[in-house]
């Protein structure tokens, strides 16, 4: 059971709600003598919080993180890791209009009809402020990998598509995506991107995104059949992201239109190295990781909470409409890149447990 | 931990290797006192087994499934539901030449760099075989499903694309896929699918496809925030299938291309009915189902077993060519359908025993 | 997985060395709509806390426990219950002495074995202060039971015996245990233990002790084969708590001296009751309640840190000897009563929740 | 949640009923390229079975193991591994007295409460014809111990008391266990058991034991804090079987007799050897292994189905009285050796691949 954990060996369990007094999350089963401080998971934070650019929420929030377990010296000793993030910025008062009524595309429905209660404020527990949690844990996560798989091992993400305008992941640059508050990968498309954005901000509307996650360095025979396949879990962990509807391994969707001669990665040796020709699977074959990149993208539908009135019902059960005029991103996509990389790193490190336990003991 | 369990309240755990004595599976957490017999399991089977029409594997394997516990006088007794299938046709010969080669697309090279050891009979436990063990327990689910939700409940699948041909979903006819032995919900496209099929066996070849599953009469409520999400737990449970390369829920990968107008489903209420204008999300809002029909669909690639040969290595690190003869599905996705169906009636169950003990005790 | 969560479907995780920043815990899976504030948690904390007199350690802590998620306007929401509470009293040193030295009876040798590096400073995460955030997650499993089931829900927990010293069950009074610092049930006795334990606190030394837990109003049909029984759970609860050796159920390790014919507890039936002649079950069959009181019992070994002085290793392997002079219990045994409770209320939740679940549904 | 299956990393699922068909487990998490037959399983059920002398019942089972799956070529492949025990010696008519009878001590009453149905027939799933599927899961962890840790690796178990007749353990002898049909290790005692025995079932009555089992060989580290101590899960292993009531850990309820000086085994270094002087903690501290022997015993219950007559109840509410007439054993405990032999294996495998996982990494 886990509706708020999430891993099997490295386990993560996130608390809080967006206006509630803090959020937070505990980390479990993370290996002793590991180097980490608040700095390490700063970094992550950082990238995900929001008030950075016009592109994404204005809502104003230091997201500073304290470990208040777990870590004594600089180093983790085996017990858990707790780690809070108190709220700020939080203004209740723009939420008074959404008290009664149900957002389109939101949870407040499903919240109240599940729970008879739901803290609105702010979405509360389904708000997209619960990931900071979840990227706080992947920030160790991937401490742990740098440290046992070594400095080879690496996630990169970035956004490819933003509303109608997919990008050229041929152009793909790893350096380039942390130079513009997009996660654009793609130089040629970026000045299109800001455009579209503003356009649609100005709109009051929203758009959708598609991410893509690279790992890179990850041993071969990761994950394990028949239900913890490697993809099975990236699948679970891109779908627990808010406003995630759709998760591709390797080819993904796209397989569908493939023959067996196309989707099938050919296989060749050379020397020590085992090479494959192309990459449909993404890495991952038989839920076991193959060695090559790992490759997995989801896709963010548009934030539900626009200005463009929405005919919808309260909780009385009575006919509306409802504008939202809080501080929403146009795009929620965009600021899930590190969401997405965080679960990838706590998921690769779970199974990379799991392997040392079962195969390399 | 669950390397071959699925699911957390109601749980199976399946078992076997293709061409060892059997596979099975143990069903645990069945409520007690359901009507439950090895005919209404036997139905379900009939759906999935091999050897039925041209399109499909010709291994004939009656798939007669005996239940061994947790059944008394013909009702459940909230004990341990065993249930075995033995294995007939197995020509392990058939399987003489990949016992040293890794088929591209296939797990054998990710097992045996993960274990050092495989079955390679028939492709041991990464076979699609060991799916019947869940359609199996499926057939459990749906049986207690439709005592506990009553006889609205229905969950339907269908393929909605072989390859490169897309159906229209518009004309999708559930009587209709009962009728025909590719699962296809329009009858305009039917004719075309099956020269394509016979086209891409006959060519040594195989195809992809998207199967797409319709969950009816499904109470608001179901799921739980934040890590048992119902469509995170969907996309584990369809990535868990065998060549699975991605999951859509709703709109799912296109939500990207859509504006918020567009992609929140507009609310309305008509007496003590709650009414959505579309159904974008597939019927779940924030992890929990809204009430509306839920959509999954997902992409099958194209069976890696050809006969068109294939560059690959052995276990010695050899490189060499593959052309598999076996008696191979030309589109393995067809089969998918029962299963998928399979998996979202355990998906179901089991976020619906959660609902009970957290909402309604 | 589950090194630092207890529960099934009623989780809580905890977190925090004992001089940290502070201690806490996260309830997950709590029903919703249950009234609770930080006073009904503080009742159950003031019992355990140390410092309340002379029996106990002198540390002073006010355990003030604050609430940092998951209830909204006074009622439980079904999101995860955060709580905190802070570690104030904390001279470390007082542990100077111990930080190279491993103290005979306790973890110290273990831990740092296991982990390669541990947090000295008053025991660090083996500290029985971890157990104050427990009493606070049986706190919230106390009020939803009281909800759930009613009033007549109860668990008292007292001391029966303090080193060799056992009091008179049949003189158990409810009343008098909360009005003694002891938890003593037997007011003949009382007198007799106190000045026993001044005695030992005097002699540098420390003592053990058996607590017993009676819990009331319990509905038959709790707990669950295989292996899920009521009384295995109880067991794993008790044998967590720090120092703790031994569990019985009703007649425990007695059991084995008695016949079948004293040992099976005769049943009959007065008009719509069932009746027991005797207890020697606990209230437990097959790993299920009757109805009858449920009995628990463990035995919590001495403190083993004392003053006076024993032989042990340091660090570096070196023989050496170690005289603990903090402030430590003279018999933690003492303060175990709350933390038993606390125990008890989580485990039957957990399974009350379970038997909703499978077969009320 | 696991109703049916034990273990985290190293689990085992089993099921079936006394009278159906068959009895079962499926070994999930076993490493693979372990070398394992059927003759190593049937080995430990050998002791178990029952119809072995005069004092254990006399229903005749071959109890033959026939394994499924994840095995090939004479080694586990990682997959899990079913394993399968055919029912012969179903008297049936021996039960219909009981159809409708609730037996006093048995959960015949609480199942019939709980799930409203039973098979009744032999106890059905409550039977203790369950552990054989567990002595078979603990073979596999006993080989597999064997070979991660090495031949110094041993549990052995042997009955410490009958009824009221303890025996000396300082008589223990390894060898004489295996010599005589009651596991008794004190060669001075065993005639005054038989004597009593027969003289117990002469009387139609029956009576309880004590089981003491001793981990040799076991290093230093296995365990985790705080709810996955070693001992808790020994506690949780011990108290899952049938007839169980009390479990000790070392000097267990005896611990709150001790003083700190008696209680804390004094530790001294020899050399690259740590010593201890004694051993209260039963070679735990702080839930860790300590690296000296691990000394559990637990205490099970006389039989409670014996021949005399007993008042009780039928499943329609009126009182009456039975004299069960099968073939019981006179003392259950007998038959629990091999059971918790199995268990401590179990527990010790689980905890080694988990401390492999995180601290080994």
């Amino acid at each position: 059971m886990s509706f708020n954990t999430f891993g099997k060996l490295f386990r993560f369990t996130t608390w809080g709600e967006s206006h509630g007094i803090a959020i937070g999350c505990i980390v479990d089963g993370c290996p002793p003598n590991i180097q980490i401080n608040e700095k390490d998971i700063q970094i992550e934070l950082n990238k995900r919080k929001p008030g950075q650019s016009k592109y994404t929420s204005q809502r104003k929030e230091d997201d500073n993180v304290q470990i208040l377990s777990g870590v004594f010296n600089g180093k983790t000793t085996g017990t858990p890791i707790s780690m809070i993030i108190y709220n700020k910025d939080m203004r209740s008062r723009d939420y008074e209009t959404i008290k009664n009524k149900f957002r389109p595309g939101h949870a407040d429905y499903t919240y109240f009809m599940k729970y008879g209660i739901r803290d609105y404020r702010g979405g509360g527990r389904q708000s997209a402020r619960e990931t900071a949690a979840r990227v706080a844990a992947g920030a160790i996560a991937k401490k742990v990998l740098e440290v046992k798989i070594g400095k080879k091992y690496k996630v990169v993400g970035a956004v490819t598509q933003i509303g109608i305008l997919g990008c050229d992941t041929n152009n793909w640059d790893d350096k380039f995506i942390t130079k513009n508050s997009l996660f654009c990968p793609d130089k040629s498309i970026l000045k299109l991107w800001e455009k579209y954005l503003l356009s649609i901000r100005k709109a009051g509307s929203s758009c959708g995104a598609i991410i893509e996650l690279r790992g890179k360095g990850i041993p071969v025979g990761l994950g394990a059949p028949i239900y913890s396949k490697l993809d099975m879990d990236f699948a679970a962990a891109m779908m627990s992201i808010n406003a995630v509807k759709g998760v591709n391994i390797g080819s993904g969707m796209n397989s569908a239109q493939l023959t067996g001669e196309q989707s099938s990665d050919e296989i060749s040796q050379k020397g020590k190295k085992t090479k494959f020709k192309s990459n449909n699977s993404g890495g991952i074959l038989g839920g076991i990781s193959s060695g090559q990149d790992i490759i997995v993208s989801f896709a963010v539908k548009p934030t539900s909470s626009i200005i463009n009135s929405r005919k919808t019902i309260d909780k009385f059960g009575k006919n509306t409409s409802i504008s939202v005029k809080g501080r929403h991103d146009p795009c929620v996509g965009i600021r899930a890149v590190p969401i997405g990389e965080a679960m990838m790193h706590c998921v690769l490190l779970d199974h990379y447990l799991m392997n040392v336990a079962q195969c390399k003991s």
